[in-house]
């Protein structure tokens, strides 16, 4: 989806490094650059690609078309030998997993896992989460430097994510509550929108549309006053601003003015035969 | 990451309908089916694909490789002509769009439509969520047949994510809120690792280890007990099981039987001329 604002900035957030062990094609390497730009997280660790790095032109081209923007994370990644040269100076690191291991490590989800590295953040520590190759995964030995297990709370009979997307989890679970889960914008309401109509523009609505409808002959006998509660009910849901109400107003108009022949609305030429008040 | 098991079956949960208008790709068409697929969402609606539906051998064959054994939901696609039909069934429709429309819509994130989805599905209602076209998104028309915006709590300098991206996280969310964010696994805990161990062990392992520590000489004078009482509290984050006992137990064994010249343990060579006790 369109939406990016080159005029606004990322929040700068100490997220934890994305280590990527071993990945083979760069376009997921690219795609998990893009899944971390989306998410406010800079720190790309690259764990022997079997390509290379920096790669061919062929690849590089490849890991920044599916970077999509997010070049800059893609030129600051740093490339390693193992995993124990990229953890070297992390203080915690997690294993990103679909299946059981074996090993008796805390196992968490990325809501658990989020809140830990922000909590380590703001105790200066810093966090690392390990993703694996995009066939195999990690690794036992690779899961074995880790201090805990991370997994998704996904169908179990349909388990296996791509990289990009264990990566984009991992980004959204940690920008949202790095956040406060804040969303990009809010419903826009400005000038006659910014507000709720004041309450006399909204009687004056009422008093209108019900005038209409008596005259229309929409009230059963002793009904009125019931229906017209009725009605305002509905009204009122819409919490009408100052433009609703003008909006609204003038529909009304229009069709009122329209069934009598008003001069300035062009009258539907179907609804000619059942004007009853006209000629 | 692999870890599917075709053992297991999907939760039956009453999901939101994803609706895709005029995807271009059958490769994000099989994606996004992919990321219905792992968080038990079933319902995917086609709005008008660029290259029809079902699609030419060649399309079809990439949409499938691309849904990585979501086939079954590929296959149970239902395909609509326009929006408004996509949705007539629907008792509630989101839009999602990375951007603001000046439409005066409410604007909620995945949290806050998960939970309304899953209350709504409580009440025998259907809800829905629209997802634009990988370029260009929903347009205002598509957006103004919804009931609110969906959008995600993304970097706002880059918040532009990809189709199945985008399903990936409304799953997510959905997913996590419908079934308590159960993970898949936890650690395996059985036979002796399956409960702590019963604290006679453990203080035997202490008697053990502080006897060999004394012996060698590690303790200064009167150092002692806060040394040792340092040395437990160690030992006690590790919430050892029996079997962390014994294989820790071993391993003090080998060590000390080592230094000692002990027939079952090869002496590291490099020791050799710093063991004191020998020859």
């Amino acid at each position: 989806m369109a939406g990016t604002d080159a005029s606004k900035t990322a929040p700068a957030l100490d997220g934890p490094a994305v280590i990527l062990v071993e990945p083979q094609l760069a376009e997921n390497i690219g795609m998990a650059a893009r899944a971390m730009g989306n998410f406010g997280l800079t720190d790309l660790r690259l764990v022997a690609p079997r390509d290379g790095w920096p790669q061919k032109s062929a690849h590089k081209k490849g890991a920044h078309q599916a970077a999509s923007g997010a070049a800059h994370i893609l030129e600051a990644a740093r490339l390693y030998p193992d995993v124990p040269s990229a953890i070297a100076d992390l203080n915690v690191v997690y294993a990103t997993t679909a299946r059981e291991r074996g090993q008796l490590k805390r196992v968490v989800g990325p809501q658990e896992a989020a809140a830990d590295c922000i909590a380590r953040a703001g105790a200066g520590q810093k966090a690392g989460i390990l993703f694996g190759r995009e066939r195999t995964g990690l690794t036992n030995d690779d899961v074995s430097l880790a201090d805990a297990i991370l997994t998704f709370p996904v169908n179990p009979a349909f388990a296996s994510l791509n990289l990009a997307q264990a990566v984009l989890l991992v980004g959204y679970e940690w920008y949202s509550q790095a956040t406060g889960a804040v969303l990009p914008f809010a419903p826009v309401r400005e000038g006659l929108n910014a507000v709720p109509a004041r309450r006399e523009a909204v009687t004056s609505f009422f008093d209108y549309l019900e005038a209409e409808l008596d005259a229309a002959g929409f009230y059963p006998p002793d009904k009125k006053p019931i229906m017209a509660r009725n009605m305002r009910d509905i009204f009122h849901r819409l919490a009408m601003s100052e433009q609703d109400v003008r909006t609204l107003r003038g529909a009304l108009v229009a069709l009122v003015q329209g069934r009598r022949g008003g001069r300035n609305q062009p009258r539907p030429s179907r609804r000619k035969t059942a004007s009853a008040e006209e000629a």
